[in-house]
């Protein structure tokens, strides 16, 4: 540790995102990344974005975009807030929202990188187990707490939580923030957006990372009652005025305007996910039922780690968690149906 | 305030960035973008990124870009850190580097972020007066302190602190980090970089956004000791792992490609910045010496509100801050030669 480091910063242990090799060639299965480009609509809007106004600054407030996605939503722009990416929105909500001298309740197999925004804030992170069946269960969240976060569905699990399930958390915990984390949500879930209108206590965070296939742009949102809008707009015109940059908020409107490429991109990823699926349990893995654009699977008899390494000799990287409960799964991405045909392949030689 | 905040939002008092008008055919000097559009080397290497890829993540780490910097500067690439602008930049340091339970130091007439970074992370501040002819004097700056930043030239008075002067603070500092903002170095100062190597505590930040026309695009990087790198890295790691989209990555490198465009933009915003201050003073305002791409002015008799006002009406906008000490003066950004002449017209109508 250095002496000029805040004290804090030899205690973070910082987000691990999956690997992004740098070799050319690989089935790279690894970091949910949708196997279909963006709508070409998306990249015709940012080409319009690319001439000399790169030297003024994007409109700090990203009006049009919230707008856009406000209109999508049916709801109000003062209930949408933008970030670059969701992390950085699941930071501010954290930071803004979260400190309440109680734990933040997460489950305990989810997105890693909830501890991590607590290390950094220095909140009291309290995870609460899955079942023996990987599911969430409502009552579980039943318990004094500083906020609440669940991705739904869940990663790396691919579980999904119905909305009526997501209701009564959201009424057992009325002077607490439960934040939906729905990255995953447009492969096959339906999106609590429909319900923020009726709980002021309920924030949902998506991101264009995923099914709108723009990792690459760095766009996320959260959705809910304009006084927690507010609040996260606080944090964030106290970090940066500026987070999304011209080329992002016109490519992310471009990407909510063009719903036919959306259906299309997330009705191809379904359909092979369940193909995999099939595929998967063909050949002794037991897999989790997703909603996700990944599944979450382990092999019978064979060791998660092994398999991963076997693959990875092939040029095939999926994604292995060395932790307690799942260190037998990998969570593999679901590609285009000739990566997921060459991962069938590569199994088979194992 | 709602009962869902953290308690430190209420007291959050966010920076207000300048103005951005929706209104078209307006002459806005009121944000110091710069008057000339990036390099058409950046549109088209931007243009080179622009296809299916998107739906990939871009690299966390950057690295092309930062052995792009590292190069034009001399240093490794491990001395380089990049964010999202450089006001994710300077928000990571006041975070990872700043907290030590002394007052961190800054002018009291200076960029009117820093004390916003210090209600963001509860963070003592103290404004250190500059002097009457409003200079930083680096004997105000020996003192006990947290750490120390200073833009350079300075904002909004666009004076200039000699090299000999920052070796003076960093030597009588050697055990808090000095950083040196230098958002507006390339309009006629000589950057502390060439510093980094014999100061440890020495941190310089920069932007893309004045010098090199990608306000709208998002860049900034801090270039110091690898251990105040590191620091750094642990807080980005635990706040978003891709601040940077793979377009801003791609025009971000290629702008430091184009030296000829870079070269060419920053003198002829120099000779205007002669030319407009001559002009200037031929109407009775004083103007302070400025090395930046705006210029810090008052009027002899009239006053600075009076005149923002009228040049308002003119659908001219210059930036006036309603604060002790700098109310009479307005903060004009230096525009091409025809905004020039339009600002010139105007104030001798008023």
């Amino acid at each position: 540790m250095s002496k000029f480091w805040s004290p804090l910063v030899n205690d973070l242990v910082p987000y691990v995102p999956g690997e992004q090799p740098k070799v050319a060639n690989l089935v790279k299965l690894n970091t949910n990344e949708n196997p279909y480009g963006p709508s070409p609509k998306v990249l015709e809007a940012i080409r319009g974005e690319l001439d000399e106004s790169l030297r003024l600054y994007p409109d700090p407030e990203g009006e049009s975009l919230r707008q856009t996605i406000a209109d999508y939503y049916q709801v109000t722009p003062e209930q949408v807030f933008l970030g670059n990416g969701s992390d950085e929105v699941l930071a501010h909500i954290f930071y803004g929202l979260f400190q309440h001298g109680e734990p933040v309740l997460f489950p305990d197999i989810t997105y890693s990188f909830y501890p991590v925004y607590c290390g950094l804030y220095k909140i009291e992170g309290q995870p609460v187990p899955v079942t023996d069946s990987f599911e969430i269960d409502p009552e579980d969240y039943k318990q004094p707490n500083g906020g609440i976060i669940l991705p739904n569905p869940n990663a790396p699990t691919g579980r999904y939580l119905g909305l009526g399930h997501i209701e009564d958390i959201l009424k057992s915990n009325p002077d607490r923030v439960v934040v939906i984390d729905e990255a995953y949500v447009d492969f096959g879930g339906d999106t609590a957006i429909a319900l923020v209108d009726r709980y002021p206590n309920l924030l949902v965070s998506q991101t264009l990372s995923k099914a709108r296939s723009l990792a690459g742009l760095r766009v996320g949102f959260a959705v809910g009652h304009p006084d927690l809008i507010e609040a996260l707009n606080r944090v964030k015109n106290s970090f940066n005025s500026y987070p999304l940059d011209r080329l992002a908020l016109a490519g992310a409107q471009a990407a909510f305007e063009d719903e036919e490429w959306f259906q299309k991109c997330c009705h191809g990823v379904i359909a092979e996910r369940e193909r995999l699926t099939a595929a998967l349990e063909g050949l002794s893995f037991e897999v989790l039922p997703s909603k996700a654009n990944f599944v979450f699977a382990r092999h019978t008899t064979k060791s998660g780690a092994d398999i991963a390494a076997g693959l990875r000799e092939q040029g095939i990287i999926v994604r292995h968690f060395n932790k307690p409960r799942i260190q037998e799964f990998l969570r593999i991405t679901i590609g285009t149906p000739e990566q997921n045909d060459a991962l069938i392949s590569g199994l088979q030689t194992l």
